[in-house]
This record gives C-alpha cells, sequence and structure tokens, in this order.
C-alpha cells in the first residue's frame, strides 16, 4: 500500500502543515496540491463542497504528493465510510465530545477486527495499491475535533481511544463555547490556555496535536506549544484576504510590498 | 431594463476594474463579486470554465452589483448568443485580427436590424428586465481582444466598426506574437510601444481601451497611457501567488508584512 | 447582518407566501424567485435535489429579495448546518414528533450558547454580512413540521421549545397517518380539524403557524384558521398541472380561459 | 432500429405537438414526457442547457414514447454529430438562410454515402438499436429553421435540399427581422402573410411546415394555413405564465377558474 | 402501479440476477440496463455514486425493462426516502444487524399505516404510474444485508420482521468479520457454512435469499444452496478484469478465446 | 516541462497503445489509466463526453504514467485550444480532408510563431510544469484523422505539414465512406488496401501511423503493416462486450475460459 507520508513524518517528530479547501473546484484542488502542502484536506463540513465534488477533488490532489485528507461533516459511519473508499489517508471529524463519539469514530475507520468499516475500497485500492484492505487500519489517520466545553473535559478520556491517532482543535468553536467571539487564533485568555492544554495532554498520551490556524504568528505559537499538525486558513479565506488587501491598492496606483 | 453600470462609467470617462475567473465555482464567483471589483468576468477561453458552469456563476455574480461579463472562448456566433441569453452584460472577444473579425463579432451581440443575435434571452430577461430585446443593443458592451501582429497592423480599421464599444489587449499573446516571452505586463520595447499605440488610437476613435495587467505598478502605468478597463490577475493567479508566497513564510514562523 | 424580511413581516402579524422548489435547476429558482413570492423554499427532502444543486440556486434566489429557505432532508445537525452555512434564512425540519425532536432542530440551527451550530459560515456570511455569527441566532428562522398523529399529541409540549419559531403543518403526511388520503388540501374531518387546532395552539404559543397548500380556496380556508405562513404547490406541480390541462385544450384547438 | 413515431405521424399527414424544454434538469424532462406530447425538443440554442445536461435529458425522456428532439444551437457538424450521437431522433437548426445552409446540415445529419456524419452512435444505438447506422438515415428527421429576411427569400431554394424533411419557423427572431416586434404569435401584417407563404410553399414541395407557438388561438391558426408540426410554448414560458397569474389569485384568496 | 418484475418472478420462485452500478454514468447505467439483467442496482454505499448521480441513472435504467434498485449507504430513513422518491423499486440496506435495526429499515420503506415513510413520490410516481402512494407498500422489495456476526447471531429474529422481502449476503465483510480475507466468493469453511445457513434459514422463513457473487462457479454453487437473487460483479470490476486480461494478450499479439 | 513519454517512445520506433474513454466518469478514468496503457484517450467526439467532464477525467488520468490524450469533437481552434490548456499531451482531430485541414489544426496547437494557439496554459502549467509554453510546441503531440475518401486522396499532401506528427485512422468511418460496413477491424478489401497504404505512406513520410482497432488479431495485422499506435476497443465497448458474454455464462450455471 503507497506510503501515508503524512503518518511518517507525523511519528518521526515532524511538522506537516495542511492546506485547506473550501471552493468545490478540481482545478483549485491541483493548484493548492502543487504549492508545497505536506497534506491538503477537503472540508465537507464548512466547505461548499459535497461527495459529488470530493471524488474528483481527491484525484485531483492525487496527482501530487501530498497527503490526501477529508474533514468529515459529521461523526457518521456512513460518509467516513465513503471518504476512505475515495481515497482520504485521513478524516478529520467534527464534534468529538466524549470517549463514545471518539470509539465510534474510530471504529467507522478501521476495517474488523478492530472496527466495523465496511469493505469496499473502490478508488482507495487504485490510489492506495491491491493490498489496501489488509494495510488500511495501519495507514490511515484518524484526527477527532475538540472544540466544545465537553470535550475538552472529556479530553483526557478521548487520548486514550485505542486507534485514535490525532486531535484536532477547532479554535472557533472552541472561542465560541467558551464565551469568546468565532474566528482563527483565538485570544481569549481561558481559551488559549485550553489551547494549550489540548497540546499538552495530547503529546503526553502519545497523540498528535493539530490545529487550525489563520496566521504565522499564531501558528508560530502553536509550534512552540507542541502542535505539529497544523492547518493554515482555506483556499477561500487566502483569497478573500488577498483581494481585499490588493484591489484597494491597485485602485490606488501606489505598488506596496503585498500588492507591487 | 437595469443599467449596465460599467458603461455609464466608462462613458462618463471613468476607470472600470474587473475581477477575472478562471475557477469553475459559484461561491469562488460570489465571492470576488462582493469584493469590491466594478465587473467581474468569467474567462470561457482559458479559464476552466464551460457553460454548464457559467450560467450560474453569473447568477452568484448577479447578487452583486459588479457588472457581470464573460469571455468567450472563439469568435463563434453560437457561443456568444449563449452568453448573451445568460445575462452578460458585456462580451470580451478573442482574436479580432480583421475589420471582418470586428463586424462578426458585433453581429453576433446585436439584435435585427444592426446585427443577427438570435432572440431567446432565457436568463438575460430575468437579470436586464422584460424589456431585455428592446434595449440590449443599446446596453451590452462588446470587446475586442487585440492580440495579435494582424490585429495591430488593422486596428484602426477595427475601430472604424459600428457598435465595437472597446478594445481588451491581450497582453500575453501580442508579446508571444511579437518575439517576447508570455506572460503579464510585457516589458519588451516594441511591445510596449504598441500597447501605448493601441491605447492612443482606441480614444482617439471613441472606443474605450482596456488591457489585463498582472501588477499595480503596470496598471498605474496603463491607467496613465488611457487604459480605462482593467483586468486584474485572477482568482486562479491570486490565489497561487498567495499561497506561493505566504506558505514559506508560515514554515519559517517569522511571519512579515505579507503573511502577518 | 442582512434583514430577514420575512421574520420582519410574520413577527408584525403578516403573510408570507413561499415558493417551493423540486426541480433541480438554477434557472428556474431564480424565475420563482422573481416572480413575486416573499420567500422561496428548497426541497431536500422530497424534492429531486441535493446539496450540490441546492448551493447555487440558493445564489439563484439571491438575486432576488425572497427571502431563501430549505427544506432539510432530516432532522440532522449535519445538514442543517450546511443548508444554514450556505446561506438559508430559514430552515423547515421535516418529521418534529416529540419536544426531544425540537430541541435537537434547534440546536442545530443556534450557535453556542444558545445551541450547538459549529462556526463557518461560508457563503452565508457572503449573504448576510461580516456580522453573521454575531446576528444569525436572531435572524435565522426555524420550522418544525407537524406531521405525524404523535407530533399532533406532543404540540403543545413542542411549542414551547426556546428557539423554535414557528410550525409548518404536512398536511399529506398528517393526512396518511390519520387514515386519510395522500395529497394537498385533506378534507377528512378529523384532519381538518387537526389542522384547525395546530393553528389555534400554536398561535396562542405566540408561534408562527405554517402549512402547505395546493388550491386558492384550501390557502384562504387555512389564513382564516390563523396560518400565517403558506407554501403554494411547487415549481413541479404548477408545471405539470399547467401541461396538463393546457395541452388537450392545445389540441383542441379552441382557446379558453386557461389557455387562450 | 426503432420507429420514429413523430416521422410516421407526419408521414401520413398527421400532426405532432412538440414540448419545449429549456430548463435543464431531467426531472422536469421526464415529467414533459410523461404529459402526452408527441415528442419533446430539448433547446441548446437559447434553452439553459449544454451538451452536458442534453444526454440525461435525452435518457429521461426516452423512459416515454414522445419522440426525442434537440434543438442545435448552430449549424455546426460538430454539435450535430453529438446531439445524434445521444439520441435525438430529429433535429432542428437554427438561420437555415441558404441552400449551402440546409445542404450543410443535411450533410451532418446523415452517414456517407448520403452525408458526413462521423459513425460512432454510442447511446444512440442503445435507444435506437443495433442497426443504428444502416437505418439512421431514414429515420432521423431534419428540421431547418426560417427565421430571417434572407432564409425567406431563398424558401423555394432550401426546399429542394434532399434530405430535409421539415421547416421549422422561428416567429421571434423572423418578427425581428422584418421589423415586427420580438416574441410568439407575431400579428404583423408581413410577418404573417411571411408565415402563410411558408407554409403554403413547404407544403408544396412535399416538407413538413412547422412552427413555435405560443398560444391556443395561434396554434389553430397555423393548423389551418396547414402546418403539422407545432411546438408550444416551453418549460420555462408554462412556469412563468402559470406562476404569475396563479400568485395574485392566491395572495387575493379568491379562487378562479384559472387558479381554483 | 407499473408491477415489479423483480417481485414476481422472485415470488413465483424465479432468479433475479442483477447488474450492479459503482461507475457514477448515466450512459454506463443505459448499457447495463439493456445487456438483459433482471435488476440494476447503483450502490451508494461502496459505489462513487452520489444521489445527485443516482437521480438520472434511475431514469437511464428506466429506458429498459430491467426492475431498478438501489444500495442505500447506510440504514438512514432520510436517504432511503429520497432513493425510493427518486424510483427504486428495490433498496438494499446494509449493516442490518438486530431486529431493530430491520424495523427501522422497513418502516422506512413503508407509508402508514405500516411505517413511516414520508409521502411526497415526485419522480417515483411518474415512473410507477399515479396510483404510487396506494400501492407502493405492496410493491416495493426491502433487502437487509447480513454482513456481520451480530447479524448473523441475529438472523432468525431478522427474519421475523414484517415487512422484510429478502437478504442479500454482503460476502467480502461476512469474511472480513469472521476472519477470513476480503473480496468475493469466500471459501473459508466458517464463511461458506454461514452463507449455506443464510440461504436455509432465509428460505424456511419465506424470505428471498440473495448475495453478491464474483463467478458463475461460485454463483452456481449458490443457486444450488436457495439463493433466488444474485448480484454479479459490478460495471467496475468487470471493466477492470476485462482490461487487465485482454491488454496482455493485444501486446503479445496472439489473440486467444478470452481476447480475439 | 514534463516529458510526453508517449512521444518519446513513438519516436525511439516504440509502440504505444491507448485505451479510449466514452464513460464520462472520473473514477473509471484513473482505472483505465492504471491498468497498462501507455497512454489513455478521452473522445469528445463520440464519447458521452463534454468539456466539463473531460477537465477532472484529465487530472484522473494524471495519477498515473499514461500519456493524457483527447479525442477533438471537430477541427476547431476554440476546443483544441482549450483541451491544450486543461493538460493533453496529445490531440486527435478527425476529418482531416486536405492539407488547409491539416494545417488548421497543427497552428491550433501550437504558440507562435509556428501556431496560432494562444497563452493561458491554466491546468496545462500544473501539469506540464513552469516552462509549459516554452516547451509545448514540441511536446504535445499532433494525431490527424484520415477518414473519408478526400483525406485518403490528399495523404501524401497532409503529410508534409509541418508539426503533423501522426497519422490516425478511423477505420469504420473509413469504411463507410469507401461503401464498406461501419465498425472496427474492416476487412473489405479496398479498405484493407487503403489502410495498408495509409500506414506505408505515413512511415515513408517520417510520421506516426495510427490506428483505432477492435481485436487482438487485427490489431496484430496493423502492427506488421507498421502502425506503431493503437487505440483498443474503448471502456463502454470493453464493459458491453463482457457484460454480452458473460451473462448468459452466469445464467447457464457452466463456468468458462471466458467467465470462470
Amino acid at each position: 500500500m503507497r506510503e501515508n507520508k503524512m503518518r511518517t513524518t507525523l511519528l518521526a517528530g515532524g511538522e506537516v502543515i495542511t492546506g485547506w479547501l473550501a471552493i468545490p473546484a478540481t482545478v483549485s484542488a491541483e493548484l493548492m496540491a502543487k504549492l508545497g502542502f505536506d497534506a491538503i484536506t477537503i472540508d465537507l463540513q464548512h466547505g461548499a463542497i459535497d461527495y459529488t465534488d470530493m471524488l474528483p477533488m481527491l484525484q485531483a490532489i492525487s496527482t501530487s504528493d501530498a497527503t490526501p485528507m477529508v474533514r468529515a461533516p459529521w461523526n457518521d459511519p456512513s460518509i467516513i465510510g465513503r471518504i476512505l473508499d475515495a481515497g482520504a489517508y485521513g478524516v478529520i471529524c467534527p464534534m468529538i465530545n466524549t470517549r463514545a463519539d471518539a470509539e465510534a469514530f474510530v471504529r467507522a475507520c478501521r476495517y474488523a477486527p478492530v472496527g466495523q468499516r465496511s469493505a469496499g475500497p473502490l478508488r482507495a485500492s487504485l490510489y492506495g495499491g491491491p493490498d489496501y484492505i489488509k494495510m488500511a487500519n495501519e495507514t490511515i489517520m484518524t484526527f477527532a475535533m475538540i472544540e466544545t466545553v465537553e470535550g475538552l473535559e472529556n479530553l483526557e478520556d478521548i487520548l486514550k481511544t485505542p486507534g485514535l491517532d490525532a486531535i484536532f482543535v477547532g479554535p472557533s468553536d472552541l472561542s465560541l463555547a467558551m464565551g469568546g467571539p468565532a474566528g482563527f487564533d483565538p485570544r481569549k485568555p481561558e481559551v488559549y490556555e485550553a489551547i494549550r492544554f489540548i497540546a499538552a495532554k495530547t503529546k503526553e498520551a502519545g497523540v498528535i496535536p493539530g490545529i487550525h490556524t489563520g496566521s504565522v504568528q499564531y501558528a508560530q505559537e502553536m509550534r512552540e506549544l507542541g502542535y505539529q499538525f497544523m492547518a493554515y486558513l482555506s483556499d477561500f479565506r487566502m483569497l478573500q484576504n488577498t483581494v481585499a488587501r490588493a484591489l484597494p491598492v491597485f485602485r490606488s496606483g501606489k505598488p506596496d510590498n503585498f500588492a507591487p
């Protein structure tokens, strides 16, 4: 089975940066995949992307070396199975609030006897290879999102879930849940402390800590807290931020460092 | 019929900046349309976009005040008619090399007795209003691309075409045709001189000069040459340039002015 | 955040009539949206429409002043979240049979601390505006469908659910459940009485009563019962009824009032 | 090869009424096909429909007995070949202005030695049967549109084109070309006279006269002029007219004959 | 309502062979449907097919006499309702492990008073006819998949579920669950014995036994065990197996019985 | 720029076998691309595939080492440019009947100063690399189809076209044009002789001869005539032939060498 390079890097203590796709188009997916990210994540939860779009986007990503990942819309074994059959090598699952949630998620990602994923890896075996079913349980990575107070409180229990590979903090939801504003890179002290706590506990448990970030500065702080897996904005936000900043410069006629 | 704001601005001597869409997705189309461009152009020639994608993208653009435009894939009355029926208020036509080309293009954009556009403005009358057929000839704008040596040589003749509203320079093809490199913002002196010449002759003929630009600096020079209509990169190039520049900063952990 | 005009009208005691979309096409969606309905509802339950079709249909509706609504396929927080992120200003949820069902539905529609909707309003903030997350809880309307005997029995309890804005009667299912025939505008006395009862109790609870109707006559009776929100057939049924009636007239060659 | 029922009817002197599809959806296509029309025409010229939508729409129509037809976007052998390969049993070609136009159109519809259609009837042989290539030249019907003054003037010459089966008047374009208003059912005397003339000459030449109509009254007049093939509005116009008329009745609460 | 020919055959003791679709295309769906299978099953679980693709594929199948079936992605009333509304005459439901699972599945397939399917058979009534709602409960067939040890253990209880028409063995998952390899046509003795046991108990209960097979040999053995309903590979596997075997022959230049 | 492996092989005197795609699906495209063909050709002429489907299919093919090719629907510079911008490394052009046809085709495939292809290789530079525009003229292969008597007569002149890399015989059309039956592998002596003649003249001119074949036997004969490039049936025909042959065996219960 084709190696999961992201897994190899993470297990060796390295850092993985994932691009994030919210635009349902294969051409932007391939563009992003070839710009140097270690992994590319298709967002089925908040992205404007459904299964029908996801499948060819995974194929577009597979023209590159970036590891293909998908954020599931929900902790639902039906769509998780289909995401994996389509060839994702990592799944990020939202709203893991309890140990039972985490176990259900992992069960949906693993074949028997470990889990209950149904066998039928149509495209996955084109991408992974003919020994896919034998090797998948040890190749595919599982990322549980911690983004509620309940999830935070149950973190240590969640981290004991066999087969759970990584934690992915949803900073915007976590902040909202803790009384802060929505948005990337929360600065409210309790939220920041929670983010620090998650990294520490996760590493302690031998699990990979991950988080979604919106700036270089915040990412650097996260790196220092021990986060090894980081998502950086999204195709949509990159485009939005860039045009919002460059268009007034264009109108002004005075080139600057941002928009030369 | 709904006003063509772009036309009003241009006829009043104002400047129009168009966003440029190469990614076949409605959500990025709506995003671009709401970021402050005066017009948004869907590129059916070099964009990864076909009619099937274009129609809902025009609808997405119509949620904003930006004037909807389309670059036709070719000087072909069949697709030009369908672009207009879908509600475009401006059409950019590639490869106008002769007066006959320009006349054929204009004919495809105008109803009888001026032209030969066939009547059936399905979505166009939803967007433009019930008097669409009566008013379309005076509302829709026609942009002829000058991008070959032949087109350049025939420019003055082309500019005499009744009903031709604007010229749009394809700088990359023009440069290639004149022995320069492909790409935005050509600096080869003969090409630059041709671009200057086009602006001058076009304004002289009472036609609007337009050009596709890749930087603020070049656009400013074009503005000074008299260009009133400018396209600024594209969604695809914006995304590509931004990620290419921001991702290394992200990895470095050292925020800068470009990627804070 | 952009106003929810439908909500304003309903809270002021006014009437809202919604068009209903079952055909998965953006051009018929825009047509319907521009014909004068107060709201347009995309039906993901019984319409031939999935998420992939819904997103550009919501954009097409957003070219008009009609309030965009979606009927969810099921009381499932995953798809409800995605419907809202796509920019719906109202959600109709089928099969609300208990107070717990209603609470789960409302929770899926509201951000913390009121509910558990996950933050990531990609297109919703393009449509609603940059303060979307702050204002959404008070802007988005929730409609619970009463269409089973169990739902009817639990109505008064359901109506106490905080954050539930409206009731939407599914007359066909309710009739079927009570031993009547399927179809719009049920006349079986027990069903009619139930529909009367729902209106009365709903208004009493300060909640908006709504119903799907198939004729002007029945709608007028519903209006007199107190229904403030009414759906009128669907694009599919309108087309079906019209052609079924007009085609024989066309063949006969004898124009009449219906088909002149 | 499956019989072309429309052809059989027309050659026997009977009348064929075609439904007209402008909405790109398979479910409305199947609905229309099952409502009793003799034929169903997918409009690739002014409908919001491209090849990608057309193929499954032809399949949807094939669930009924209605003869599947397509209006080509243009007199272009490339798309005409693809329309036929997809299983259309009749093609309506716009803008036939000269005998040469008509000959090119017929050539694109017929296999050698009669024409130059390229062999490869992928879906057409699923629909028509394994002897498709042998029988297609005598089964597929060709409809030339007369909709310009030039076409009108060349009518008698056009009618001599071997292999041309029928004429289809485009009343809106013809009226516009003759100085009348656009729209169905032109009443300007010169236009009406031209429409009468076309029917007469066409029948005289042993060719089938056809026209697009917008009302029962006008259709009846056309029938009396000898028109055997008639299109009746379109799905889009049916829906538009019906809602425009029924919605105010719905609001008024006073049912009438149109909207009970 | 249109007869369910598959049901008639099975109830008369006959055999039904279903083609299996994993490729999301209508043209291969129509091809498969016209090659002589008794039924055609669209696989929403492991096929690369979502609702959006399924609907026109069901229409394509409806151009033939093959009975249209769908394998649901999961035992979820939301998607099961939409599958049926789209016109499927049989539903195969994965992962039926308990009597409660089976009852929930059947409930999702039947209208009140037997079940809780919501009424709104948009395309289903185009396919089935205007009396669809009245007749559907007795026409649509339900197939429960037995593919886990738990399902096997609860088989006799599951078989007592009123309204359950058939069992469909998932041999690959069952084998995996019992410690064997994944893949069609399991030979591990315990698995084979389980498959024999399922047939015997199912027939005993008056329910139809079905299974997915990968070869003529295995299918013949299944037939002898009493299986009446058999799926034969899939479009994807047929294509894969054929090319894998024929291409080397093609390269060798030595035609053989397989690739002449 | 990424090497064109097919070109390297052909120029070294080797043989290239291409898979042929008529089914519009990315998952079958990826499957075919990974089964060992040297090249994969997407058929926009007779396949059920349009631009919108082609783009992600080219991406799916790009996950393999097979060289991506497209058959254009027509000798039309508009679609040829878009095929190349989407990343095809070879284009097969139908209906090349004269030297002028061949020159127009080559011109559409080459950038200035050799040809008139417009610059804007959106996806092509993702696939080919950043030096795409510089290297494309020497990397992309052009295949002219000879499939009419006129083309056959003009063969020697066509072969002199600078920049024409290969000839691709359309055996079915050629046979039909010469009075034989349609279909692969024509045996009519005059047609066979023409096919022999084409190979001989093409090789003599230093151009690569290619042909579409339907069987191993015929392909071997073609190989002996000097054909270096061969297409082998298509995904659609492979599936059709296999099921047509295997299903009766499956029903019979008697496995054989073809269907074990």
